[in-house]
């Protein structure tokens, strides 16, 4: 179904600094392990799909509202990697993940709270200030097992008011990928209580061996309370041209996003929707490389881990290529900025992720191994 | 200054159907004269610095908050073109304008109405109830002599407790350029209240011979209370890249919008910065073939007229392509309808501007000598 592979193809330090000029606009020995952008080239036919583009001088206005196009493009790759897939009149352009959520709880969500699991996405935090709701965090304590969502205090923000779930699934960054049994004991709380789940599942194209991705909208009993976003954006490394998909699964609410006034949902980009288009029709052969690569760099950085840094405490990555590393063992209050100073690399600071979570970090690892490697010396060169 | 000239090119119907897909997304037998993209070629400066960026591969996310050479780009620009320009630090990406022109409002503005002139350029309808605050709208009726803000009722519905006004200038869909001294009025009335000015200045690069752009930021006294929102994207006819500029003044509030959190704005694109950056810099020998040409459009619909519909009342086109046409002698409720059915063209419906206007049409002017002809030979077997 695949086809014939195309490799993921490494880029040099000069390519990189010319391709991410955010990620890598850092000092010249600063290697950076942060924002989530791979140091790959994209996907040769996302480029020519891009170049036909401007060629073809295609710069203007993008269809208003719906794209047939790219609503079948996504259905049927959906279809194809998850086996399940929403009917193309579900599937709405918007520019970006972070402004789907933002609308979704918008258009969507009663005045009541906004629950929001942490340590969350850092572009999460404030999100629902922005909507004019309360942000009520829900904590995973640095000490739990495993990563999970508290359904007992689920229940418990929803009985006080809360009536919106931020559910990120796959979660960034505790690279959990919920199972089936998790989601639906989610569902039962937030049908219990008439509340919403606006879910970002950006991240369901970088679902690693060993896990599997089920859409929060796959289940039963979701579709008149639950939006997802989705988007090829980060797994095809073109975040910078803006394109997600707001996946609006109930008709009712379809015709109500349509409806709003165009100043709510118009600033989708003609390019984003051409690379999302090209990556969901062609972009199999590339993706697949990807996820084996990624599922590589896992297990590197485990062993590096182990062999450098072992008191740190890695929590299982079941997708995309953040790992949430707790460094608490070696003691420092602001881990990241040790690793900055001390070890000339830039990861995320836990802080941006929660509250008070300093001792940890988040690190990239969609790099070279070599530089991979480098980045745990150098992390253990500065902590320890 | 504008050294060696580059020429407009007129497109095809079939390049126009393939480049534009929104605006010529019409029947076969339909001649598209409605939404703001022009029938030109983009200017080929900016096709190259697209290609360039393609060909790099530059695709990921642009810097954040701020662009230095964005900022300058434009500032140099705004130098040249209005011997006024804000300070570099006050130029602020945003996605498009309409988002500019929201989050503005959102993040500024009081809690109280949002005055509204219109006939207002249809995405600002429904703008204010977006960011929860009221919409008032302040009317210019059909009859007044000439197109302009009432200052005694603007200060009434200030009075009553509107907090911003939202203006736009040059006007679409008036086609007036506002007088330094209709401006400095409007300022003063402002001022007085204590409110808030965010101003769309989206069609200043395209005032025509006659008339001169003042930046309402340029006026003494306004940089506490104003923040407009520019763009290239319009003149250039690359709205689909999605890239506008917040121009914010005020030192205090640049750094407030830098603050806000990242849900706020943080979509503008890598190609929409592209093209502007090409635009600002090096586009100034194909803005002043544009010019010349909407100057000489703008003649043709004068005579167009005269011949075949002299019953419609045209408002003087001091800016823009868009001519806004009182089509009321012929007795049409719905002109737009009339012009579509009977005479096969499309016109934007005067009831998207102003309720109630259904006798009025917005006529798009940016095509070839030859499709005006046809256009308003068209309406003129439509209407009459
Ligand atoms: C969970 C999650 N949502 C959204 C985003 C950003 O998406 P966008 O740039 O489309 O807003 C990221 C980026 O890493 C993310 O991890
Ligand atoms: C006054 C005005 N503002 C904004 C826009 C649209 O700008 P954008 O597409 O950047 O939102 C237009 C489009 O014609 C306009 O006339």
């Amino acid at each position: 179904m695949v086809g014939e592979r195309r490799p993921v193809v490494d880029l040099t330090d000069d390519e990189a600094r010319l391709k991410l000029p955010l990620k890598w606009g850092v000092p010249e020995d600063v290697l950076p392990a942060w924002v989530a952008e791979m140091d790959y080239a994209v996907d040769p036919v996302v480029i020519e799909a891009l170049q036909r583009m401007v060629t073809d001088g295609i710069v203007g206005y993008p269809l208003f509202g719906w794209d047939p196009e790219l609503a079948e493009s996504y259905a049927g790759w959906a279809e194809r990697h998850f086996g399940w897939a929403p009917a193309p009149e579900a599937v709405h352009p918007v520019v970006d993940v972070t402004a789907g959520v933002r609308i979704a709880i918008d258009v969507f969500s009663g005045p009541g709270g906004v629950v929001f699991p942490t340590p969350g996405y850092n572009a999460h935090h404030g999100l629902a200030s922005v909507t004019g709701r309360e942000e009520l965090r829900l904590e995973v304590p640095a000490s739990a097992e495993r990563a999970e969502i508290d359904l007992d205090r689920l229940d418990r923000l929803f009985a006080e008011g809360a009536q919106t779930l931020l559910l990120t699934q796959p979660h960034n960054p505790w690279g959990r990928v919920f199972t089936r049994a998790e989601l639906e004991g989610i569902r039962d709380v937030v049908v219990r209580h008439g509340a919403r789940v606006v879910c970002d599942e950006i991240h369901a194209p970088l679902v690693l061996p060993g896990a599997e991705h089920v859409s929060y909208l796959s289940l039963d009993g979701t579709r008149d309370h639950a939006i997802a976003i989705v988007a090829a954006s980060k797994a095809f490394n073109t975040a910078g041209l803006r394109c997600a998909q707001l996946v609006v699964p109930d008709p009712v609410s379809q015709q109500r996003l349509l409806d709003e006034p165009m100043s709510r949902n118009e600033s989708y980009s003609t390019a984003g929707i051409v690379a999302a288009k090209a990556a969901y029709d062609l972009g199999d052969p590339w993706l697949a490389s990807l996820v084996e690569r990624l599922d590589q760099q896992r297990s590197l950085l485990g062993e590096l881990l182990a062999t450098h840094l072992p008191e740190v405490r890695m929590r299982p990555l079941e997708a995309t290529y953040l790992a949430w590393l707790d460094a608490s063992a070696y003691g420092h209050d602001d881990a990241a900025a040790v690793a900055l100073e001390r070890g000339r690399v830039m990861v995320s600071a836990g802080t941006s992720y929660a509250a008070g979570r300093g001792d940890h970090v988040r690190l990239n690892i969609a790099t070279s191994p070599d530089r991979l490697t480098e980045v745990v010396e150098r992390l253990a060169k500065a902590w320890t």
